[in-house]
């Protein structure tokens, strides 16, 4: 059975999750903090980062969830979420490399750093002003991802891929930290309520970080 | 024919131009300064990052190092540089997500804000600390190389891969920039010799970044 090392709050953890949910993997989860630093876990991975994935009794560990992801892709066939063409595939990629790096370090970083870590390590209060441009930045992003909605049935193209499982793990962890206002973006809404309604999601949505509370909408699929 | 948007600096374009070189895929090269968000290049890529590969005759464009890696990789079947066993694919992709992310983090983005930003931009001086630190950096992390080469031929395995095609490209705009201090990493240094001797890094390194010197052992083989 594989185990996943991750936080309820992780996005890249979130992203592998869905992935596995969608693909049917069936996975044990192991919590890990990694602003711990925990030795046996920086044994395990030297960059220190959740995801890791061990499956120990075929002596394997993954590490990085774009790794973690096209191995998945490529040992399991059922429901391929890297799919099409090679041109296709491109732009599943570029996709999902966008939502974690540039929504990443815009919405979700300053979120987590403000509204989670701040309270679990340092217990100071949030800066009203990082809080604030992130929450603008989110606006922009959406505003993308609206127009890519304009043209497209999901993200990447015609059919469902790791573009969107990458997508909602970021915004829900956004969503989920108050950074996301869901008005003007009805498009983008309404996609995303598709993607919770999912199986996969469900788990993810019912989880609960220590001391910090979602707001209502957050697990609703009506929202 | 492939047109590459890229600078001379830029380790995911270097990253994306060792590969293509391993593969024989022949391309021109457009010089794009992505901190001047050119219009034009914005509504190529709305990230507006470097690289980008077009090729107009066949109506393509393809963002991301990534994603343009793994695309070449799918479509050419000539000297394969995700290789091997999905295991062995996963280690080689961690290797490229960690050099592409924690080495160029600690290393290379700093030594390229302080040493080519600042000058070319805000014709500001470099901060001595930022320098500093991130050589310090780079010493702990060319340690980790010195480590993976005691136990393998090749960063990623037995055989040369993407993981040595992008620790080289970040390696290379480090050592450009002064940044790399040779001593005390025989491994990793005659590793990086049997690299920069290959024909696909040789134009590479005779290219030249405006305002900016490279120390006189950068393009030396024998250094
Ligand atoms: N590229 C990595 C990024 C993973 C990552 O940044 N994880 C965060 C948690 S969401 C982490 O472990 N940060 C701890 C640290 O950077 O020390 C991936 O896709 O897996
Ligand atoms: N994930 C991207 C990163 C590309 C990237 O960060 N490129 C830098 C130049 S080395 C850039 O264009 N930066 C401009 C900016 O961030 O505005 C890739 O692998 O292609």
């Amino acid at each position: 059975m594989w185990q996943l090392y991750q936080f309820p709050l992780c996005p890249f953890s979130r992203k592998v999750r869905l992935l596995l949910g969608e693909k049917g993997i069936g996975y044990d989860l192991v919590r890990e903090s990694p602003w711990e630093r925990r030795d046996e876990f920086l044994d395990m991975n030297p960059a220190g980062r959740t995801p890791v994935m061990v499956e120990a009794a075929k002596g394997l560990t993954l590490i990085d969830s774009w790794a973690i992801c096209e191995y998945f892709e490529e040992t399991v066939e059922q429901a391929p979420m890297i799919n099409g063409t090679s041109v296709n595939r491109a732009e599943i990629r570029r996709l999902v490399a966008w939502f974690d790096e540039q929504f990443h370090a815009d919405v979700v970083a300053p979120l987590m750093h403000e509204r989670m870590k701040k309270r679990l390590i340092d217990r100071a209060s949030p800066d009203a002003r990082v809080l604030r441009d992130a929450m603008k930045l989110a606006v922009n992003h959406l505003d993308y991802v609206d127009y890519l909605l304009d043209h497209r049935n999901w993200l990447g193209g015609a059919t469902m891929s790791l573009a969107d499982l990458t997508a909602a793990a970021h915004i829900s962890v956004a969503d989920y930290l108050g950074g996301i206002d869901w008005r003007g973006h009805a498009q983008t809404q309404r996609w995303y309520a598709a993607l919770k309604s999912r199986p996969s999601f469900r788990p993810l949505l019912s989880e609960r970080m220590e001391v910090i509370t979602p707001p209502p909408h957050y697990d609703k699929v009506d929202f």
